[in-house]
């Protein structure tokens, strides 16, 4: 019988991988989580193991506040902040307790390829709002407004990721963003705020946070320990106003079953106190730059002219623009026969991909070490000139 | 400013509080899971902490479908099994993946209040079925299958917890299991088979799942590390016709995130290769039924004519028939002034209470030492002896 896998990774022999948006493995601080597992039930015993306060225990919720502070300035009231099982739980339990199917949903486009799968999962009806260099355009977003509104619907929420985003590694600049939550606010729109890749900046941060342009407002601002720290842990958290805390923490499932991810919690609340989050992070940021430069370097080096794509300050990702009349999809094939892969555009766009989706490719940086990374951009750049 | 909880338990100075469904702290065994989290990132390192296979990881699902087939005479094929996040998590994401708002649900009636809840959310309509002491009628099955058919409507799911039940503590007789699954398999109906208990017997084991009566058929078994080892894991199963497990599997929130908690998994997976949930699931049996026995022993001797109950072979409860006129909501306030507490039947009810559900009360008996059980009982009987 053939065995089940453990992880969701799966390399094929030969092929140089780009579309995984996951971390290098080594770069998983096994040894200092253990030894935070094992700090974890010395200092809290059973405790760490019954079935945990609905909002997350309070010992994570503290340490987590005060760490979200450096970025933001001030820390998030306790009665703001919620403990999850990572964006895509969140982003599953908002949907279940704030949406129906049919309601419609507004999206960064092109966005998150697998949050649009989870809006899908709950019936959700996706209009898709341009983004540019400088992230969600405000013009874009009226537009689809003004268009639900004249078809009789209104949006209940907007998904965005505004700092380097997934796909396109692009930013919501910060003259926007003031635009941005007034619209959500006349529009009673609530946003969710996918902002994973904040801490993970590899030039110069980046603006605080949509949420505290208008905090307890609008704004549900969603975060999580998988890009920080590792994913395997499910753990993430949530800010916004406290009647949207309170809605998600006095839910069915959490009221049976107690807080997401409790045991997982106090662990990473142990590791927190011992200062390593931070230390973590700044090893993160170095190894993930080394592999953006050389990745950008190779790319520079080896694509033909009509290849374009922006610098991204942080994250994961480059977004590749291909020559005029290069479908990514129809790529694909080719690019793997010749040994490599990627995510094609098309797929990060809620509707009927436009020119722009077509035309375009994502290329994760943060999992391959930087020898095959350069192989693998030579072995596209070969593809690309056989390319029609 | 105030601390908020870790945990979800939340015990009144000077009540004794039968409400808790929840394990005595002491029980949970804090030093072998230190040594499995260890064990656990020594074999795998990173990979334990990187996305999971949404299925879950292979080590565990081998490990479990060996432990399952003790009491089924056959391991589950590993197609048919899935790691959840506890049978919370498990009954929200099948209400995602299969249902839609306004979908009818049959509910075994009395049922356990907080699934109730999880339902709700999803925006389900409920319909209660009776059971008595051989839990789940059939005759009430086919009546309620039959109402809905007049009103032009279809049930989709049906839960029950057939082992143990929660609240009432009854198992459904081996004589009626193959009837409720041929209806189900005539109506279209998928039974969610709640059965958490299976393994906490005290005097015999019950009897095989309803899901071995037609495997891989109209049956979803769920099961939970929560009872048997700890419920802060968040970690549980499920055991499906192939095709659930796929469309779970498949869903949106795990391709995103990868499977439901991955890190915690492999360590469950370490603790029991290292074989000890066996006996730990002994330990527990031996402390459950010296509880049991306490609390039963305490109400033949203190509680006043006219109450009445079943002696639970396995589980967590008792359910107490309160003498006739005796309203459980009504009693729970003088209860609590006379320093005992317990949830009212009419919680477990989905419909309006009838006379069974305002009589009664569920008492928990996992979380309690012997002597506060003793003592609790006392002072429910000294409040009955002055109920109107």
């Amino acid at each position: 019988l053939p065995v089940l896998p453990d992880v969701q990774l799966s390399l094929r022999p030969g092929i140089v991988d780009f579309s995984w948006g996951h971390p290098d493995l080594a770069l998983l601080p096994a040894g200092d989580i253990a030894g935070a597992a094992g700090q974890a039930l010395a200092d809290a015993g059973g405790a760490a193991l019954s079935y945990g306060a609905e909002q997350g225990p309070g010992r994570l919720l503290e340490q987590l506040a005060a760490w979200l502070a450096r970025d933001e300035g001030a820390a998030p009231p306790l009665d703001q902040l919620m403990i999850t099982g990572g964006v895509s739980q969140a982003l599953d339990m908002l949907c279940t307790v704030l949406t129906r199917p049919g309601d419609a949903i507004l999206v960064q486009s092109p966005a998150y390829h697998l949050a649009l799968r989870i809006f899908h999962d709950h019936g959700l009806h996706l209009v898709p709002v341009a983004a540019d260099e400088g992230g969600l355009q405000p013009g874009a977003l009226a537009e689809a407004l003004a268009g639900l509104a004249h078809e009789g619907r209104k949006a209940n929420l907007l998904y965005t990721v505004p700092v380097f985003s997934n796909p396109a590694g692009v930013t919501l600049a910060p003259e926007r963003r003031p635009a941005v939550v007034q619209m959500a606010q006349r529009a009673g729109l609530l946003v969710l705020e996918d902002d994973v890749y904040h801490q993970l900046w590899y030039d110069v941060p980046p603006p605080p946070s949509l949420y505290s342009v208008a905090p307890a407002g609008p704004v549900v601002r969603l975060g999580s320990f998988s890009k920080v720290l590792a994913p395997g842990l499910r753990l993430g958290w949530l800010v916004a106003a406290p009647d949207i805390v309170r809605r998600c923490a006095g839910s069915g499932m959490l009221d049976s079953g107690g807080g997401v991810g409790h045991f997982v919690a106090h662990i990473v609340a142990a590791y927190m106190a011992e200062g390593r989050l931070d230390d973590h992070v700044v090893t993160l940021r170095a190894a993930y730059l080394a592999r953006r430069d050389a990745l950008l370097a190779a790319m520079s080096r080896y694509l033909p002219q009509g290849c374009s794509w922006l610098r991204p300050g942080g994250g994961f990702f480059v977004w590749l623009r291909l020559p005029a009349g290069v479908d990514g999809t129809a790529l694909l094939a080719a690019a793997e026969a010749a040994g490599v892969s990627f995510v094609p555009g098309a797929r990060f766009y809620a509707g009927p991909a436009g020119e722009d989706g077509r035309e375009s490719c994502r290329l994760a940086f943060t999992l391959l070490p930087v020898e095959q990374q350069k192989e693998g951009i030579r072995r596209l750049a070969a593809v690309l000139a056989g390319a029609p």
